[in-house]
């Protein structure tokens, strides 16, 4: 099994070289790179008996037919900008290899591996068109500003209805590198995701008085970045005193920025996540008691609480000790839980590191993956309605 | 003496209009308009007897003959982009209003009063082209830096060294707005300057790591914001806590600043002034431990003691209180104190607002600056070497 999980890293980097810009891994919503991705993953599957195709959205799909009801194993092949190599790729390459091990086996469920088009929002500015296709939320104006690429690809945009998953479909793993530092710190190979934290993202302006930094004696100033300065410092406690809680000051803006003028407004960002939207609720009222009511607001998105234990009793089966948490950020799971039962297996990312070049996965690690993941497959060809 | 100062306010606005950019007041260095100013300015002082000249680096130069020693008041032509009408052009229109009032006497101190071409640095980024040329410490790279402008304004630069300023000359008076709120805060319409704040200018960098804000627990963070947003605190308490100190943190620039990414690096301005260079500088070592030595320092400079003594008396002869402050902001008494002794009297900038269309003056602050150095002037004749 250590072999195998080196080809799926091996799978990974080579799969890194197609890219937009030569040099480094930047791989968007169906450019051209993507067709030598699906043609080499294509020809992968055909090779175990899978039946290939590609979606109107431009999803990868591939079917073992099995004698049980159907697992979905999916993650996203598209990537942010300089990416590294792992981030969405390997939970597809991952599946495909699982395919291909059960591919061997007399009795096995019917295994679909998705390799969605796009998830990290970077062509147009929002996520998911990928998922949201497979479970047919994908809004008609996402379509048609989408449907360019989807021409050019050599795909058909009238057809988007009928990338919706399959009714025989009763469970969705996704595999995905943690992208943070708590399985690291934790000095733990794989976590359990049991949801995807809710997030809520506002803008805190704070005004003051510009005003000549040599002639304003300090008794006499209105500086907008002190204040700004106290609160970032409020909402770093706060976020700490708080277990689950993260609370992020990410983007500074101050007017008009220049060292000899005292700031006279500044506008920053808060990011809030936790797992129960409740709390996160009372963050946001606690850091900003004028909050907009219309900020961005997305609610928590539990995973699958049967299959979720499932893949929990798995992992210890498979000899691994059993951490369960928390995503922060999001996933195609966090689209696909309201419709088809979902699970998340996290690997350990080292260093906490993601959207890098210097992104990386232990071949221990995914020997993990592999291993929890077959005794899943098992398991629900025994126990389908856990 | 009231419409005589409603008169030099008049001057102030009209020649506001003479701008490069239509609708607001943008002047700089040898810029077009700056010919109507000399035009205007000059055929007044021509009109009671004043002999005008514009030196190589353009600034202007009317002399009144007289039978002391030579009394210099001037201040500067050029203005920010976006202006007021009174940041500099009050102190030149102030003198000339002086030399005419004094042009009726029959006993009188040369005066020579200096429009000069270049004071902000808004064309180049340095300031004090004009001050400079005068004392005669415009270095080379300078003048060829601003050649062609001189040479487009009419003037050739190979006369700059015939810009220095007469040997007679014995004192420089500049009157000038404030441009803070300290008189106002006082409700006294004039100050006497004493000197000019020193001043460090340093960027203090805080380093962090950069990671996802979703998925980073605040216990495994490390914030470079955070750090700044202490310091920025500490830097606040420090300058509160030494009487005279001002320090400002102006300019932020977060790293990668995007609202999911928890701040890796932040670069933040530094901007210290006192009077007292040795305050200064403990301020700096308590607050950059590890300052490069070879940030900007710019050593305090001190007024004349004798001249500003004279100039406190001529204030209470006129009827007004006295009160000594310090200069936060440059000007060009600080060019030419070090050759020529130099004082400064500020008149209250109501709003503490300048390099803006709102800056204003209070009519009787003019006439206050009016009386008083004319008492000045008379006081000159009779105590040349106070």
């Amino acid at each position: 099994m250590r072999d195998r999980a080196q080809n799926v890293i091996d799978w990974c980097r080579s799969l890194a070289t197609l890219s937009e810009e030569p040099g480094c891994t930047t791989r968007t919503f169906l450019s051209p790179p993507m067709h030598e991705v699906h043609r080499l993953l294509g020809d992968w599957m055909r090779g175990f008996g899978m039946e290939v195709s590609v979606d109107a959205v431009g999803n990868l799909r591939g079917v073992l037919p099995g004698d049980g009801p159907r697992l979905i194993i999916g993650s996203h092949l598209d990537t942010v900008p300089d990416a590294g190599a792992f981030d969405g790729v390997l939970g597809v390459v991952l599946g495909i290899a699982i395919a291909e091990i059960a591919s061997s086996r007399e009795h096995r469920p019917t295994i679909e591996v998705v390799g969605f088009s796009e998830e990290e929002g970077v062509r147009y500015g929002f996520p998911f068109i990928g998922s949201k296709a497979f479970v047919g939320t994908l809004d008609r104006g996402s379509i048609l500003l989408a449907e360019p690429e989807i021409r050019e690809f050599g795909l058909d945009p009238g057809e988007v209805p009928q990338a919706h998953f399959s009714a025989d479909s009763t469970a969705y793993l996704e595999i995905h590198i943690e992208q943070g530092p708590v399985l690291e710190s934790l000095q733990l190979p794989l976590g359990v995701v049991d949801a995807i934290a809710g997030q809520s993202r506002l803008e805190v302006t704070f005004e003051g008085q510009a005003n000549h930094a040599g002639t304003t004696p300090m008794a006499l100033r209105h500086d907008a970045l002190t204040k700004a300065a106290k609160w970032i410092l409020q909402v770093e406690k706060y976020g700490t005193a708080h277990e689950g809680l993260v609370a992020t000051v990410g983007r500074v803006h101050v007017t008009p920025n220049a060292s000899n003028v005292i700031p006279g407004r500044v506008h920053v960002s808060l990011d809030v996540r936790h797992r129960d939207d409740e709390i996160r609720h009372q963050a946001v009222r606690a850091l900003v008691p004028d909050a907009f009511p219309g900020h961005f607001n997305q609610p928590a998105v539990p995973m699958d609480a049967a299959l979720t234990g499932q893949l929990a009793r798995a992992v210890e089966a498979a000899g691994y000790p059993v951490h369960h948490m928390t995503s922060g950020a999001g996933h195609d799971a966090m689209i696909i839980a309201p419709h088809i039962p979902s699970a998340m297996l996290f690997l350990r990312s080292p260093g906490g590191i993601s959207h890098s070049p210097l992104e990386s996965v232990l071949v221990e690690d995914v020997e993990a993956a592999l291993r929890v993941t077959q005794t899943l497959v098992c398991d629900l060809l025994k126990e389908p309605n856990a």
